[in-house]
């Protein structure tokens, strides 16, 4: 759980290895392990550790660690599960400050690993050892001054910008196949395991100032430690990417059904606005993911989203045309004076708007001319350079072409060269001069959008969040009070109390106990006035139809009152504590949710939505983890599909937005402020383009449960 | 144009072929279609045309088609432009009956190529003759009775179960290569090129009874006759699955920026569609058709959506759950009686719920044998099997396990083998046992996803559309003055008849000129009533604040008159045709959408959404073809996100599903009746559970402009 990235040298960049386990059978783990190091050309001695052999692979072998008469900065163990403590506990004595522990059999398989796997982690931390496993398939380092592969990896990546995380062992492998196949240069590569010790945050934190890696992929099944996560991401992402796989339906544990927001807040939506805060760039699939390290690895970031493609042929030409447009990125018609620049070298039947379609008698040397030409203008921000081959054009030869037209360009450019025979080896020119080369169109557009977006994450400001002078007495005695009485629910005047304690536009509204109180308040308020029951029991108004709305005099009021007193008279869980609540009358005429939503593990989110039925059917809502900056905020109102109606549909003005911001800002502080709530929905927020019209008619506070509440 | 599907075997299965510009020179065009056809074996002499050459490629050359002395079925012309018009001449002369037109710089051109084909096309036309291209890249029959290869695409599919029909040639290369790659067997490829003659729909037809095909792909940019396409493809994905690839941005014309329903009607929207309701199976990309391609021309389909994973790595298998659950395919929990079945053989460690992992050494063995056990049972009806290579166990013995588990099951099982070395020859081993094999397991995830609704739509049962007792000739009269009058929107009066003449729940509605018809029409309804304006040029009436709800006398009727009135009177356009128009005030809660779009060479399709502004933001909206039979008005209904709203939320009552159907049959009725009707709105269509309270409120038919009339 240190932070400590000074630590992680002894495992990342060792001066000496031990490989405790190598074994003289060819193919056991340890063994591949020990000639992988040999191979790799590791800077510093690796010493086999055998009980009984004198040497492996023709190496003197020592038959304990404490046996090696020199320094041993890292032990890679690799021997059965059930010596792995003492083995542990010798290199503690040896002094041995790192250790990789590739053996399985700990905390995946059940109560008894788990248990064996805190004991050995107890020496770990006693010793100041640090430690990657167990259950992982070992750690590479290419920094030629290190040449580690502690790994049983097949492949071998060539060295590169990259590095990688994963949690899956088995993905690894394929991860560094994968690798290797793409030619995507790679600097470090952990496979992390059971993250006994050293996580991904650990990791993300030692590569946080390594000029070594500039791009980070990783492959997540589980958070441990989601908000220092947040933190670390949002800081590291500013100044290189980070891809994200993460796979894993996680079970979210109970949420309340009977909550609009806690229902909303499924785990997958959760991630997302976690990635969507930090920057972070989601695939969907691993081979997403080595798609736009392709891009962003060896390519600068685009400075907007205008796309221009070049191609020898129509139908990938319109193939790729289309990707890009499905996914908003721009096709801009070049302006006639290019073309005519274009022209000038090309076939004269060639079609120049865009896609250009230089046709498929198309010369390298046409390639080359058109591709320079569209990156000198400043009318597009990126090319994709599609080559399918024709019977005369040699594809080795188009792959130079395009690599000498990028020459001085700052612009960012993906190859796709279609089809199979005799393009393989074009595709490996383009990855081998940085070109990232893509078989079909699709990815190369899917790239260039990852690539957009995070350059706008990059360009964006955020400032610091604005804190509002709000009445924080007020609502910490009222929340305070009901977590001493065990309550999980304010009651209706509580929860309005609380957001009036904090600078929210609440309809006005009293709570009365009967008939006479009722009246008077109707009164005091002035009609139309909207009549509810309230009371703990009484969640979901609607339903029960205890919300009586747009009540124009005192008769009216009279009727509404005894049909709800008639109604509370029937329920069998009757309410001692029911009451009826007089509201103003709100007048605006479009309806808006607001909520926390405080998962104990990850930190209060805020989310924004259309209010009403709408936010249950079309899931129309957007999360967002507390603090929100003003910048956050206003991307929330504006990011919901709905926010066409907010900003005014048939000529109607725009509802009071800066209300909205402000509003969720609010919402920030309180969750910050109140740790203690776990749920809050504010729907309907009646909003107008009126500021007075605005109000809050309908909210609710849920705490923690009491085992909850140490959170 | 003639559906004759004889006429095309002089084409796709002849009996001699003479290659005109079969040259001398290697990499030629001609010279290399000529080897390919030799290569190919095919069944039937060749015959090289060269005007001066003795013989080409050692075989005896002739100087011009009618030189041959034998009768020729197919002549393959790779002569220059200028000479093919000659060519296509002789051909006829010497009584060819199929020409493959391999040679570009037609139509694609411009306007003088266009001239040039139409000139080819008449003489094609004139002799009796077929033609495929100009501009296509040739044709391949793989029956051993023909073995036609007459492309010059580098590679060599093998032979199987799959027709391709490609509108792109260079695409056409790409796909060949592909589907050797995957180990795909091919029966027919076709490259369509410019199809002046022979189109997608005369390969389809040719395809509908033609045994060998079995799969039918196709690559398509356009389409020339939709209608005759969706008569073809309903009727032949009943009995064999079609896969399109469909790009192209279309510039789908002038849509008057004023309509609903038009603006709607986007392009892709509308092949989505004519897919779906085709049962057609649209592949995103090339890839994805292959991926397709390879589950549905080797596996049975699947029974339902139930899925098992079978793995021997925990991430992979986590990817591959969570791309079936993102797909709504579901992953029963393994019985326990079948989890005791399968433990009895595998490590007392594997978890076996499902996905069922089998740890990292599992052998070939226990795949076999947990495969075949969750074959057996009746939990699942599909299965995904993940391998990835540990230290231990070889690949290819798990392909041969997963092969022998599969024997006598009816379910489709799909691999995939993760990481490259060692792996890409087991690959091949399942792909030539007809097991589809992936790299990723969300490709697996999709090709089921892709079978189950394909099972699904073969399996659904399509009534013939239902004929409503109509007043046809009211409706007739109406839309017949209109057309007459040359006006293009009915008024609303007409609107509201034609309406009422097809049986549709129209609010009742009078058509006003003054306050004292407008008293006496509130009268006859009964308060509250509803005012509105009416008119050639009110369009959207609430922009105007045209419509005026829920008036309560007629003190209250007679201000809003006056109102209206004085709207009217601002407008500078003021329309003498301006109408009041006062209507029950209709008590239903919910509103949708009901609307003809006559796309003139697509044919009227029938939309269906939640209405009001909804219909606009979240373009929640359905599209189908008409007819409609009972099914699909079923489906569309129920299909629309908001489905849900209408279903009722918070306890509420559905509203009257059957009355929905009913309306869209009958506007489907209507759209076939009169194809003048270019588009009609309802919006809303009020609906409540009770169908008393459903009811019509405003309408708006346009016709069609004058220039369509007659379409």
């Amino acid at each position: 759980m240190i932070m400590d990235t000074q630590s992680l040298n002894a495992i990342f960049r060792p001066r000496s290895v031990a490989v405790i386990g190598a074994s003289r059978r060819e193919g056991a783990i340890g063994r591949v392990i020990f000639e992988k190091l040999l191979d790799s050309d590791f800077n510093g001695p690796v010493f086999p550790v055998h009980p009984t052999a004198a040497y492996v692979h023709s190496v003197k072998a020592y038959p304990s660690i404490r046996a090696i008469p020199d320094r041993v900065d890292l032990a890679v163990i690799a021997v059965k599960r059930d010596r792995v403590l003492d083995v542990v506990k010798e290199c503690a004595k040896a002094g041995v400050k790192g250790l990789i522990v590739i053996t399985a059999g700990f905390r995946e398989t059940g109560e008894e690993g788990r248990r064996l796997e805190e004991q050995i982690l107890a020496v770990v931390r006693e010793h100041n050892m640090r430690m990657v496993g167990p259950n992982c398939m070992g750690v590479i380092c290419t920094d030629p001054d290190v040449n580690l592969n502690a790994t049983f990896a097949p492949a071998v990546p060539r060295r590169g910008r990259v590095g990688f995380v994963s949690q899956s062992g088995a993905l690894g492998v394929t991860i560094l196949e994968h690798a290797a196949k793409l030619n995507l240069g790679v600097s470090m590569f952990i496979s992390i395991g059971n993250k006994a010790d050293i996580a991904g945050n650990d990791v993300l934190d030692y590569w946080r100032d390594d000029p070594s890696v500039e791009v980070i992929l990783m492959y997540l099944e589980s958070f441990g430690r989601p908000q220092q996560f947040i933190r670390l991401a949002q800081d590291i992402s500013r100044k290189k990417p980070i891809i994200i796989v993460k796979s894993g339906r996680t079970q979210s544990g109970a949420r309340a059904a009977s909550s609009h927001t806690g229902a909303l807040a499924e785990t997958d939506i959760l991630f997302d606005a976690m990635f969507q805060q930090c920057g972070i760039i989601r695939a969907d699939t691993i081979e997403e993911m080595f798609d736009f390290a392709m891009g962003l690895a060896n390519q600068p970031l685009p400075r907007g989203n205008r796309v221009a493609i070049i191609t020898n042929a129509g139908g990938p030409g319109i193939l790729a045309a289309d990707a890009c447009e499905n996914l908003g990125l721009r096709l801009p018609r070049l302006s006639d004076e290019i073309q005519a620049k274009i022209r000038k070298h090309v076939s004269p039947e060639a079609s120049l708007s865009n896609p250009v379609d230089l046709l498929a008698a198309a010369t390298e040397e046409e390639f080359r001319y058109a591709l320079s030409c569209v990156l000198q203008t400043d009318e597009i921000d990126a090319a994709i350079v599609i080559f399918v081959p024709p019977v005369v054009t040699d594809p080795i030869k188009v792959a130079h072409s395009v690599s000498m037209a990028m020459e001085g360009s700052d612009k960012p450019v993906m190859g796709c060269f279609m089809g199979v025979k005799g393009v393989a080896s074009s595709i490996r020119e383009l990855q081998r001069r940085g070109i990232p080369a893509y078989e079909f169109p699709e990815s190369a557009a899917k790239t260039l959008r990852a690539m957009v977006d995070y350059a706008q994450w990059r360009s964006k400001t955020i400032s610091p969040p604005v804190t509002f002078p709000v009445d924080r007495a007020a609502a910490a005695d009222i929340i305070e009070a009901a977590v001493a009485q065990q309550r999980r629910r304010l009651l209706d005047h509580e929860a309005y109390r609380v957001l009036q304690a904090y600078g929210f536009r609440v309809a006005q509204t009293h709570i009365c106990r009967n008939w006479q109180e009722v009246q008077d308040a109707a009164q005091t308020i002035g009609y139309p006035v909207v009549l509810k029951l309230s009371g703990e029991s009484i969640l979901h108004k609607t339903e029960l139809c205890a919300v009586r709305v747009n009540i124009a005099n005192e008769s009216a009021l009279r009727r509404e009152f005894d049909e709800l007193v008639e109604i509370l008279a029937r329920r069998e869980d009757a309410d001692p504590e029911a009451r009826f609540l007089v509201q103003e009358m709100a007048r605006g005429h479009r309806e808006v949710m607001l909520g926390i939503h405080h998962n104990p593990k990850f930190g209060p989110m805020i989310a924004f939505g259309l209010g009403g039925v709408l936010v249950e059917v079309f899931r129309d809502v957007v999360f967002r983890f507390a603090p929100l900056s003003q910048e956050i905020a206003e991307e929330m109102v504006q990011s919901i599909r709905g926010a066409a109606i907010l900003r005014g549909v048939r000529g109607e003005p725009p509802v009071d937005f800066a209300l909205l911001t402000e509003s969720l800002q609010r919402l920030s502080q309180l969750a910050l402020d109140f740790p203690q709530i776990g749920e809050l929905d504010i729907n309907p927020f009646i909003v107008a383009p009126d500021r007075e019209q605005c109000k809050i008619v309908d909210v609710r506070i849920l705490l923690h449960p009491p085992k909850d509440k140490t959170v």
